[in-house]
């Protein structure tokens, strides 16, 4: 057991809450701040994405004990269903038999870890904002407006779980030699829901993860447990086919007509929904230092958002409170030496997650209709099948594993340079399922061992 | 004639004077702020590095028609002095016959700028705190304290020129959708001081910018016209080496006279110095956009603060000020398209000159000592004297030059390639003043037209 500590926790997000649950377990007294009201008691905000649960939010989630409470919450889903036009509906698995990722309603499973954080003996103070910190004493100042009169609060330790525009993060941005970057991509998302049937069930498969792809744009669909779909329509802000281009009710209905024609019936839904809804950008943010002296500390989005396109957001934050329990262990009481470890072991794994989801951003927006590219993947797929062993596929590397991301993305660049050179090969496309090949990858791989 | 605007310009530093200077004589109505005192009137904060003024601060200088005036305050140096341990002092001229850069403190151009805007008739608020603005509208926001009680003030347009901390990008960068990254180097620099000698007279010779590279460390120095010589000292901030490690006066006078022999006699003053300055850090802030429909724009180190190390960071930000005024000539009253094309000029070349500040900094610290860097530069100074038409150097190209930085850094790609190709010739060591290799390099000169 730690020396107990006061601690404040700013965000009552997702990897807030399950902080607060583990701080709580290890006897501290917890505190969490959020601006927003309690999320259990408002509708959900219409601007999600369905989460995807796997193997490193699984660890993060048995550690602290509630593994099996959430299972409940979740609907595996052990492959794509790929709706590609002009072509039958197919399916792509995900992984070996058994492996799936877990589709789970981000409002549904946020409302949950509150309620566990609160029943653990958490204190929860919604609607009530930070403005700022004082880093050096940890403490805390809140106020209806950042001009007002402000509260302050007197703690051991303040972490940061608030998000990609953390207000502590911007604290601590003031530091000389603070490093920082926030870069926006051009594509925005608006997320649309399917309706369950009449009886509840599913209009679609629901053990599948369903991708409309259609070169610059995409639409996703995944289950909840309701019957629905949450689906998130992926797309440009500007140009001819753009979040911008499409203005009327008329233009909506004649995209969702022409583009995705085996959802017509849901036209109207999808359409209403269009307007409805907000849509949103997507950043990845950078940062270092995480932390300061034995006081401050950055979780989650905070200190890495990423964009969703590997779906390891909510994991990689997850993975931050898992790894910062191996350090507590291993520290007890030295906060010093236990923020200083965390940082200097998730930073570039968070930027490797980072630099993946923004590769898996650029590959499904300007190389799914590249012949080579589609080429190099089928090679890929094929020797993977073969010799499984010796190729794993980066997406089970980073999605069944808690093998560090870094690495992750060290074998995706040896697989990488394998492949270019596999590509370079005379007449690849017509002998790329020969021995010639499989033989060719087996001795570049020996070589790179 | 541009039709009569109320304009604010946030910050009195060189960049915000000149453009100040520019929309004055444009006609408009001019008032800068600043939360400094008014630098005429206060000693200087002895952590300046002095200007190296090339041909693009020049330009902007002789449109504005404060060229002769500025020219009185500056020496040209035409040429490098290197200082290095054990070898006699050596010169390299920085250019052709009438090439130079010119040494300017940067306190006294601050000074005789802000004389030469207020002669023309803009209004200067010094100590005034700049706390928000109001983008939609340009309205400013003053105060004593951010908490505190603020001014409103009412403009047309908004200009920060309030530097690599600018509080008008802070208000830009809460927008969604707003790119920003500020990166910090390991290695700080600190403003030391060699005295004049009693007559008056340089201690070094006048017409040089003095260098003695250490690896890891180095000092610069450039004459100022009463005689002395404000200097740079360069190095990491922890490390064996360090600002952190040079705790005592004893531990300054062993590093300084072990490593700077030929300037002992001023270890004394150099001492001194190192303990009453600061140690400032070295960030590279890129952001954008940098305009906001037609009332708000960034120019100079807001926009764009770079590394030190091309002595290109004023001449870039007073291409900013000559690169609007184009826009002005060409657009008249239309702001909007003014700033549109502004920024979208000026983002490709102010990130080039960022990266190729930065690689100066990169090669200075590691590859100065590199056997095969060097070989590499001997090469293409020998190819460069013989073929001066072909192969102007990358350093010419930026500070003897007004085209777009960009160009300069695709220049330097296209011979960082051919070069690449001659390093890998055999025996290159021994035959690199052969025949062949010049025709080897006017071969892939040839291909790569």
């Amino acid at each position: 057991m730690q020396k107990q500590k006061s601690i404040a926790v700013v965000g009552s997000g997702l990897v807030g809450s399950l902080l607060a649950l583990y701080l709580k377990k290890l006897g501290h007294e917890v505190t969490v701040f959020d601006r927003r009201p309690d999320v259990r008691k408002v509708e959900f905000s219409g601007r999600s994405i369905n989460l995807a649960m796997s193997n490193r939010g699984w660890k993060a989630l048995e550690i602290v004990g509630v593994e099996t409470e959430i299972r409940k919450l979740a609907l595996p889903l052990d492959k794509r269903a790929m709706h590609v036009n002009n072509k039958p509906l197919y399916f792509q698995k995900y992984g070996k038999e058994g492996e799936a990722i877990f589709s789970i309603s981000r409002g549904i499973l946020n409302r949950k870890m509150i309620n566990l954080a609160e029943d653990a003996g958490v204190k929860f103070r919604f609607e009530e904002k930070v403005w700022d910190i004082n880093m050096e004493e940890a403490k805390l100042y809140t106020g209806e407006s950042e001009k007002g009169e402000w509260e302050e609060y007197n703690f051991d330790l303040i972490f940061g779980a608030d998000g990609a525009f953390s207000r502590i993060r911007h604290k601590m941005q003031r530091q000389s030699r603070f490093d920082y970057s926030q870069h926006f991509i051009d594509v925005g998302y608006k997320e649309l829901r399917i309706p369950a049937n009449e009886d509840g069930s599913h209009k679609l498969d629901n053990a599948s993860f369903h991708i409309w792809p259609r070169g610059k744009f995409m639409l996703i669909a995944m289950p909840n447990q309701d019957g629905s779909f949450t689906c998130t329509l992926f797309m440009p802000f500007e140009g001819e086919v753009s979040f911008e281009s499409i203005t009327t009710k008329e233009k909506a209905e004649k995209f969702f007509g022409e583009f995705f024609p085996d959802i017509k019936d849901e036209i109207s839904n999808l359409k209403r929904d269009f307007f409805r809804n907000p849509t949103s950008a997507m950043v990845t943010i950078k940062c270092f230092p995480w932390t300061f002296n034995d006081k401050i500390a950055l979780v989650g989005d905070s200190a890495h958002a990423i964009v969703p396109f590997y779906g390891q957001g909510m994991n990689a934050g997850f993975e931050d409170i898992s790894v910062l329990f191996d350090k507590i262990q291993k520290f007890k009481d030295n906060w010093q030496l236990i923020f200083e470890e965390y940082q200097n072991e998730r930073k570039p794994n968070t930027d490797a997650i980072a630099e993946l989801s923004y590769r898996n951003f650029i590959e499904m927006s300007s190389k799914t209709a590249d012949p080579d590219f589609l080429l190099r993947k089928k090679i890929e797929n094929r020797f993977g099948e073969k010799h499984p062993e010796s190729w794993i596929p980066m997406y089970s590397r980073v999605t069944f594993s808690d093998k560090p991301y870094a690495e992750a993305l060290a074998l995706g660049e040896k697989q990488r340079k394998i492949m270019d050179e596999v590509m370079e090969m005379p007449n690849i496309g017509s002998k790329w399922d020969d021995k010639e090949v499989e033989n060719k990858i087996l001795k570049l791989l020996a070589q790179s061992e």
